[in-house]
């Protein structure tokens, strides 16, 4: 693996939900692997101890003052960023937390954007909590694709296992709205989006993008549902006369089947469920939710914030230990000559 | 297991089709591992014996002329009924070919309805060849139903591998059309449908239903999408008072993942992929076809005739050994005190 000319930053989370301790979790499973990429975790040195303490996790932290000394500081334990803090109450979020996230997030993607983290990982926030202190975002993504000067609408999310890579091309919307949403533009514009990002973070020269059908079978030849000839099949001459190496629309029950898998790099699907039933089904506990389409990398684990387990030491660290895997890996790729 | 009163009935299928090259392959399976249910052939001993001969699949062929011979007959060969045969034209489908899928079809009902089969395992249909014959059902599942003396609504699809069984609420429709399509009759209806069949053919006592959601995140409380309130939770509500083992909405993406697996005995699913997708996803090439609601046992593998491949030894017979060792199970069930 190319070594990384910069740690990742890993951010904070809401603190009351289960991010600081999955964050522990995660970080000392990958260093006992010997997998963990150079990394830090921005603000909460004296939160995290805390919650290494309430949780018996024996993950020494070392506080530091530049992102820079978490190149070398990981043998010591965790480096975390100091002059960032607040205090520790587990499943109980506050507007003094939602803050202490806010912040961490804020300073998290300055570094990305200036080079001095080689990538964002962020741990998940509280949209309520949030709001209630006056941030008016869906969720990080918007707010990092303006930290980032794109338009919304050039995030992209793509969820990624060891074995799936899915993309949804519309998200939180009503089943019902899905197919007026459609458009020729649209899944030309994000599978551009996610073949280039490919390409740039994954290390494929030449991405192969499954497009899925909208109706079963297909709408089998326009007899239930014409979207697949309207919409998808002009969308998918359009990207190959660009030179992406779309392909479809395949059926959705046909795309998942592990011979099909096979075929492909990541699958654009028409729907949220469709994306996600499959990755869900499929990467247990690994999921990934990756961002394209922004400057900077950015990986998340794929669950909220848990607050109702958050402090009890049950939250599971495997999403969050594949998201900085993740991370790590596409900064090295990104980083290749 | 309960020993079977009668043998099953498995039909041709389309003989141009790979119908008659998994039935052989299928059935030598099962024998070999010694999990073969006693069952006979409706028709074309010699198709069979030419089929066998053409792919060098080491089958010996039992002429019958009672169905009740197939009880005993399997030791010598695959029991297969005479009077019914037809010339063997592989990936050429057909009227004579039709004809004959038609009249195996006929007969397998018949032996079921009266008893002298315990159950019908049906091979794959092409329904443009029947058609041509002036078939005019949408597949064969309505024409059983049709010969039960059942409405159609009555036959409901569930698909069964290993570890996951799913019941699409509404099946080949465009997906625009799902959210007007679904009610809250239609889902107790098609749910206490379900419930009976599994109780009956299954052997469970009291069967656990999940029920999906259709909206992302179940709507997110009305954000997208109010079906789950309006339609969904209703029905769930109604079938509780009836005394049955639903519960739901769950979002689609919480469903499939192992952990939710473990807590129901079927999943009712809004529409076919949302069904479909997570089945051909974890069960692969052993997904069988079950129909409910039926007054007789029916079971298909989960594919259709596959032309392109016949009469090559290319098609892969795992879902027509499963659809024969679980309509096997099924009536073993069902004859059970």
């Amino acid at each position: 693996m190319t070594p990384l000319a910069a740690p990742l930053a890993i951010t904070l989370g809401d603190p009351a939900g289960i991010g600081p301790e999955i964050i522990l979790s995660a970080w000392l499973r990958l260093r006992a692997e010997g997998r963990a990429p150079p990394a830090f975790v921005v603000g909460g040195p004296e939160l995290l101890r805390r919650t290494a303490e309430a949780l018996a996790i024996d993950c020494p932290i070392v506080p530091i003052g530049d992102p820079a000394e978490a190149m070398f500081a990981s043998a010591a334990g965790l480096p975390v960023l100091a002059g960032l803090d607040g205090p520790l109450t587990p499943a109980s979020p506050s507007p003094e937390g939602a803050r202490l996230a806010l912040a961490s997030l804020q300073w998290g993607v300055k570094f990305a954007l200036s080079g001095v983290a080689a990538g964002l990982v962020t741990a998940p926030v509280s949209k309520a909590a949030l709001a209630a202190v006056g941030w008016d975002y869906p969720g990080q993504t918007e707010f990092l694709a303006d930290a980032c000067g794109r338009p919304w609408r050039d995030a992209v999310m793509m969820l990624a296992g060891p074995s799936l890579r899915t993309v949804p091309l519309t998200v939180h919307v009503a089943l019902a709205e899905v197919p007026r949403l459609l458009s020729e533009a649209l899944i030309v514009h994000k599978a551009r989006i996610v073949a280039e990002g490919l390409r740039r973070d994954f290390g494929l020269l030449q991405p192969r993008l499954a497009i899925c059908a909208l109706n079963p079978h297909a709408g089998e030849g326009g007899q239930f549902g014409d979207e697949e000839a309207r919409i998808i099949a002009p969308a998918i001459a359009a990207l190959q006369a660009e030179g992406i190496a779309a392909f479809g629309p395949v059926p959705g029950d046909a795309l998942f089947t592990p011979r099909a898998r096979a075929g492909y790099d990541a699958a654009l699907c028409m729907y949220h469920d469709q994306a996600l039933i499959p990755l869900k089904a499929l990467e247990v506990d690994e999921g990934v939710n990756v961002t394209l389409g922004l400057s900077v990398i950015r990986t998340s684990p794929d669950h909220g914030t848990a607050f109702d387990i958050a402090g009890k030491g049950l939250a599971d660290p495997g999403a969050m230990a594949a998201a900085i895997r993740m991370a790590g890996d596409m900064a090295a790729a990104r980083a290749k000559p």
